[in-house]
């Protein structure tokens, strides 16, 4: 007999179906507007009805779900996450947070809210096809950016290309936008993808604010010759430079107590047998406000163009993405709080609040509606990758938690004036 | 009215010929092989055969040409060079020599010969394809390794399947071995692909030795964890530390008079917010006796290890390429030098004798027969690139300095007691 859906146990079975919907038979990879893609909301939207919601997707290949309220056409509270991973993903980054959000819909099926429920399992929030984070979730934001159609994934497709080939209107994006008055807020649980909840011995955390990253696509350009024939002096070798470049941004980082990351380097033309013409790097920046996180750009971007002078190359800097932090609204903020004292996890302590490092669709959102967001403890911190874990007991008081949050949100509801 | 084919207008009008056989319509890359190498072998057999040489292509994919000297079945004096290039490549880099050998068959037409002459166009040096240089020259040599058939493409083609997708027979490779005692020598007249005949303002110089490298391929295994949620501590970069080990190879090499280079560096998953779990990349490494190249390898190799240890990652080292410094025959740089002497490049100096920091195919051939080599100055030293460039009175001066070693290679072919 299978555990059923509200349970623990029948999320991470559920969290387990969606495993096999992978580009790769070996590792999971189920990018933006893929067929995996179009079969995780398929799946998704099975559930959402056995969940008693109507289903559609949108626009933007967000898959939803929605159930009225009191009324018809009252206000939505929205609970999600996404449904993309990165490649050689874990099982829980997104998909938790989807499912999650399934199990409480059907656990609060019957309940007398002051609102519409919806769920959403957004479409791409990790940016690993076009390199751009959050599509989705700023779809419906409503703060789509149309020069976004031109950006190309590693085949060459267009963003534009591809939402034809996925059965989507380029057009009509628009119409995935929600207004605010269409909007109570937005929920999301995810797992914390970072070791604090873990180091505090606490299944459960509310998130106060989500860091905003800066992207950036730097490029280094050198001059391509034979490895053999081309002494040091006439050597302008990139891959070098962009090395010493790589090796730079973590000693800055660390001394300025911010987080980045240089997750793809290309090398071209790439033989065994020629010096390196040019180097394409990605830099991901992260910082606890803004203001830092800015101000250690500054000081990187000196270091690198710096090292590339020394070493007679040239530098290119594109800017691909720059998100502000995000706060979660106070009223949110306690819901969750609220919820995660409804569970065994605390004792006589406080529940944690935690800034998140990591990016999330709650950031998008937060241009439209007020967020807030449940973090889950997971194994070690790891995430995007394989490894990732979370404790089933966990997701249990997780469950617990975010519908106890559900409820303390239409109590706020309903005592407003 | 075209410049005839012995001219080197005529020379450097077919080497543009040979650029339109590419993979790709914007730059050259003519891998082994492929369909632009089967090309590429019609275009040059049919250049062989208006120079009055029987032609086939053998069971390695090598373009052949014969003309018989003074009796038939005599041992052949080869001249070649090879057909295939890097992604990217310059225009002469192997190709002016198949030319330039096929111009020389052509002026010799009717001479009175001790010996065969024979003209080849290699299939593979580069190794572009399959990581393994000499591919072509080695099955020549009979030092084909069975091991070879295993390795794979980027695309995952073995080449085994390879051979079989180019019509060749791999169980008949060996027929492509030819015996010490069908041979008289190799000459390669060849670009330099480096700054010093240019430095000593001379069109042309004559080889005394090819330096063998030692390839490698490294992997840097770490963790591949989310770039925003996992601190310093807990992050084990295979990147970072890859990094620190392509500065350091050129630190060494710098200090060591050793030439080494990273050509390739491939990060794993490769996703803008994801540590790099692996980094695998490549190492080419010369110096001037193959004892100096292997010390510098055992310092590099122990340096790198502790950047791994140090940063908590693993390291995996597989040699993929070893050849022996190759010197070429005293009598055969006497013929070259001599043929430099009949040309109006000195005034009163004498030839200019230099080691080749590059691979050739002839060092694949010193395995069987006596081989010598001819420089050509290039400009800038710049080779691999499609900067590479030769001026077309240099490779006038390389024609005669050719024609006359073949011919001084006769006289002394003929004075053997």
């Amino acid at each position: 007999m299978s555990a059923p859906p509200t349970s623990a146990a029948g999320v991470l079975a559920r969290c387990a179906e969606l495993d096999q919907l992978s580009a790769h038979p070996q590792h999971l990879e189920r990018l933006h507007l893929t067929a995996e893609h179009a079969a995780a909301n398929r799946l998704t939207a099975g559930w959402m009805e056995l969940a008693g919601l109507r289903t559609w997707q949108d626009a933007a290949g967000n898959q939803w779900g929605r159930r009225e309220g009191a009324a018809p056409g009252q206000p939505a509270l929205v609970l999600g996450s996404h449904l993309d991973t990165v490649p050689d993903a874990g099982s829980f980054d997104g998909m938790l947070g989807v499912v999650m959000a399934v199990a409480v819909a059907e656990r609060l099926r019957g309940a007398d809210l002051p609102f519409a429920l919806e769920v959403v399992g957004f479409s791409d929030e990790e940016g690993a096809r076009f390199g751009k984070a959050l599509l989705g979730s700023q779809a419906v934001a409503g703060t789509w950016d149309p020069a976004w159609w031109d950006l190309r994934d590693d085949d060459g497709v267009t963003l534009h290309r591809a939402f034809g080939d996925f059965g989507l209107d380029p057009d009509r994006v628009g119409d995935a936008a929600r207004r605010p008055a269409e909007l109570v807020g937005y929920l999301e649980a995810h797992i914390e993808q970072g070791p604090y909840l873990e180091a505090a011995d606490r299944s459960l955390g509310y998130v106060t604010a989500i860091a905003g990253a800066r992207r950036f696509r730097l490029s280094v350009l050198g001059e391509a010759r034979h490895a053999g024939g081309t002494p040091y002096p006439r050597r302008r070798d990139a891959l070098v430079g962009a090395s010493e470049a790589v090796v730079a941004v973590e000693r800055l980082a660390r001394a300025g107590d911010a987080i980045a990351t240089v997750g793809r380097l290309e090398v071209l033309p790439g033989a065994v047998n020629v010096i390196p013409g040019r180097a394409d790097l990605t830099l991901d920046l992260r910082a606890a406000t803004d203001e830092e996180r800015d101000a250690m750009w500054d000081v990187m971007r000196a270091e690198i163009a710096g090292i590339c002078d020394r070493r007679g190359l040239g530098l290119e800097v594109v800017e691909t993405h720059r998100a502000p932090a995000a706060p979660c609204a106070g009223w949110l903020q306690q819901a969750v709080a609220h919820g995660i004292r409804a569970t065994d996890d605390l004792g006589a302590a406080e529940p944690m609040g935690l800034w998140s490092r990591a990016g999330h669709d709650a950031m998008a959102l937060a241009a439209v509606t007020d967020v807030g967001m449940l973090f889950l403890r997971c194994a070690d911190g790891i995430s995007h990758s394989p490894d990732e874990d979370v404790r089933e007991v966990d997701v249990a008081r997780g469950l617990d938690a975010f519908e106890a949050a559900v409820r303390s949100v239409a109590a706020a509801v309903r005592s407003r004036p």
